[in-house]
């Protein structure tokens, strides 16, 4: 056994006790009662600290100074990579602020919960103020003197820095605010109308989600009150839920955590159980996640086999053919919520969001500040102002639990998944002749091939790159986005 | 904080720990798709591998040293027995020795299933052997030079002897052959005919579990090949399966897991994840599952109210009134097959067992000479000859993966739920009432304050005689068995 030998058996360990960590975590969400809950919030802090004792355990670096990089191969490498980066992540930060942080956002999250409720921004401004000095003092810990933003955007987009990141929004943002304009002002395309029974939505997510390839013999569907996806390698479960008015919250939820499942399920076995065994950050997951939902779900020859399924199963639903389907799917509307937003709609409030957390942790913004400089940049991209807290500044959970740094891998997300759909259209002809036909073999093979397959091998950008043979950049997306909405809208 | 107090904060995170573990296993059997099987199987390990090293952590060996057990009251050195006891187990069994055993019952398990499909003793002979081998050289190793089969026992039922429980199986064993023998001779009560829907059967079966007090807002039911309970505490979860063409099948493994899952969830939440929050020994989880199940559930008074709730569910089912319901519940057949066996017959199926594996460890009784073993005792005390090896020494897991010293605690359990049932009877005036009209009440309740509350706070026998107010015995179960069927069969 060498050194490498040893740290990999550790790791994969390590892995292992993630996955089950993950999977209470799904339990909670699907099946665990009420009852149940202060029970498995013990249950989950002692796994969590067996993996943070794991994580810091002096014999990683040990392992580490040991491991002649040189002899290894690429993937080997990149095993060293991600474990070193991880060790030294957990080894800088101090246990003290690490258990603060986690009992203080534990607190800020039902205190958020309760301020959203009563729209009293009030309530939850001094718990903000903790959360933030808590994150800043975490991120000086880990930026070693460099950009408090990046340490922790770091956590979630390794490579990625809030300067790149910023250049990109900042040229998406004037084209999509104006997109929205005129959109806005054409007339609205029908939406569906009458009750979709519950078990018809269930059935007909099953059919859609086997259609986009999930794998029912390594993972399973369930429903949970916000839909996500969860676990590695050979056991990646989704959750859908349903809604007697809108079929499609139920059947794009499931398009779009397929999409998360796919990148999971379709890595390398090889890489099972180790650093490299998934997905490699939040914006390549969400690309994959995107690009089922919208690029290859919300497609026109797409959107017209699903048409075809709705109506076998619901009968009529007031749209008159596959057209007008085309178009309710797509359908751009004026709302206060990013989850429930559209397409084109979505990335502005991403961008809203990016630039004000990052003046948080810059200092400059305070949090009693948060609720005007929300709602000043709202009516400024949006055209219209916000009617209340629980529709602006408390609509996210993100914030109350410390994720600053998470909302602009959504929306790199999308600019990935731009940059894959042009690659995907041109390494596959024919396509919409397969997807009209609900076959979407080939591009999610594509997919799998160019990027699924090779989890954590590769840095994030890297992944990108290597699967559309080019450098990431928002002009696919931004072209994709004006050629689909200005041909519905008659722009 | 004291020795005591760091102690008891890691045997916490310990118990929370193992009820992860647990969680694991019911995801396994209730939820997981198959082809996740291979990654559970490493993470099971991971986790024990966690939980092993917890075990023999010096740390615990040091708190032990440090505390004053005269310091504490009576649930603290209740705590500390239990501690104690474990880590000595642990710490006396070599870590070489422990994960070859896991190693050799894994596979031991599987050529055992391939064996009893194809009825091939010889297959699983060898295999045996080893396992056997394996056990002693644990047996050995935990004994200090007393009695192995004592050493292996004391894992399921601490305190319990080899000595004492021949005494009692062999004074109870006569008059089981010839209550038997008796009932044989009579003739046979009708079944019930039809099919019942699975829907009925999950629909009532929550009634039943309900009446019986199981907490459904603390666990959930759900169905597995072979229904089971798992957890303790606070999330305490059940299972069970239909057969289309006998209702019972579902109906009594409900009760039985109910009466499991109630010890698990009447324990003195001041216990909550500490070793004295779960159940002492199997004895006595049994003696909850089989009186739920047998004394209470198969008894006449709950059987009229339950043929009324059948009858409402399911319509006509052959059976013509709660008197000709009750002699179906209880009806006694001749067979093979320990799990499908009744009240009166079950424990001789134990007998064999633990006289078969008793001389086993002993080294009485060799691998090669089992099946000719079984088949002479079968023919002894059932009167007729085992037709085919998977009716009769390959009917059961249990000693493939290593099991001895386990079956015991089966009938151990059914003698204390007949010493707690005289005990209810005499403080519980107007049972039979309360029976009559589902309503379990009082009978759970009493149960509860006399027995489940204090979960490990006594040893098993002190638990019984507790509850009881008399030392455990097997005449309260035999005169309840001859008065039962002696009635039911007019003997």
């Amino acid at each position: 056994m060498t050194a490498f030998d040893d740290l990999m058996g550790f790791a994969r360990e390590t892995a292992a006790l993630e996955q089950v960590s993950g999977r209470l975590g799904w339990d909670q969400e699907t099946m665990m009662a009420e009852g149940s809950g202060e029970q498995r919030a013990e249950e989950m802090a002692a796994m969590e600290g067996v993996l943070h004792a794991r994580r810091i355990d002096p014999r990683v670096g040990d392992w580490l100074a040991a491991i002649d990089a040189d002899t290894l191969d690429h993937a080997g490498r990149a095993q060293l990579r991600h474990i070193r980066r991880d060790y030294e992540r957990a080894s800088k930060v101090p246990a003290r602020l690490a258990a603060e942080i986690a009992r203080v956002t534990s607190r800020a999250q039902r205190i958020w919960a309760g301020a959203r409720a009563a729209d009293d921004v009030s309530a939850f401004t001094p718990i903000l103020s903790e959360v933030l000095a808590l994150r800043r003092e975490e991120a000086q810990a880990l930026a070693n003197g460099g950009d408090l933003y990046d340490a922790l955007l770091n956590d979630y987009e390794p490579g990625a820095t809030q300067a790149e990141i910023a250049a990109l929004f900042d040229a998406m943002r004037p084209r999509l605010v104006a997109l929205r304009a005129a959109i806005l002002e054409r007339p609205e395309p029908k939406g569906v109308t009458g009750t979709f029974d519950e078990a018809g939505q269930i059935a007909l997510s099953r059919v859609v989600a086997q259609a986009f390839g999930y794998d029912l013999n390594r993972g399973r569907i369930d429903k949970a009150v916000h839909p996500f996806s969860s676990g590695s390698g050979n056991d990646v479960r989704i959750t859908t839920r349903t809604n007697p008015a809108d079929p499609f919250n139920c059947l794009y939820s499931t398009i779009h955590e397929v999409g998360h499942a796919a990148y999971e399920q379709g890595i390398d076995q090889a890489y099972l159980l180790t650093p490299l065994g998934k997905g490699v950050s939040m914006g390549v997951h969400e690309s994959q996640s995107r690009i089922y939902e919208n690029q290859l779900g919300r497609s026109h020859a797409f959107t017209g086999w699903l048409y075809d399924q709705m109506t076998q199963t619901f009968g009529d639903f007031g749209i008159a053919d596959a057209e007008a389907f085309y178009a309710a799917v797509n359908r751009v509307q004026k709302g206060y919520i990013r989850t429930e937003s559209d397409e084109v709609q979505y990335n502005l409030h991403i961008m809203l969001r990016f630039d004000l957390e990052r003046a948080m942790i810059a200092g400059d913004l305070l949090a009693g500040d948060l609720e005007a400089a929300w709602n000043d940049r709202f009516a400024a991209d949006f055209g219209y102002g916000v009617d209340k807290a629980s529709n602006g500044v408390l609509q996210d959970v993100h914030w109350s639990v410390g994720l600053f740094g998470y909302f602009p891998t959504y929306s790199l997300g999308n600019v990935y998944a731009g940059c894959l759909y042009q690659a995907l259209r041109r390494a596959v002809p024919g396509l919409d002749g397969q997807l009209a036909k609900g076959d979407t073999h080939r591009a999610t093979g594509w997919l799998r091939t160019q990027l699924q397959q090779h989890g954590g091998l590769r840095t994030p950008r890297e992944t990108i790159t290597f699967a559309c043979g080019a450098e990431p950049s928002a002009g696919p997306l931004l072209g994709y986005l004006e050629a689909k909405f200005g041909a519905i809208y008659g722009l």
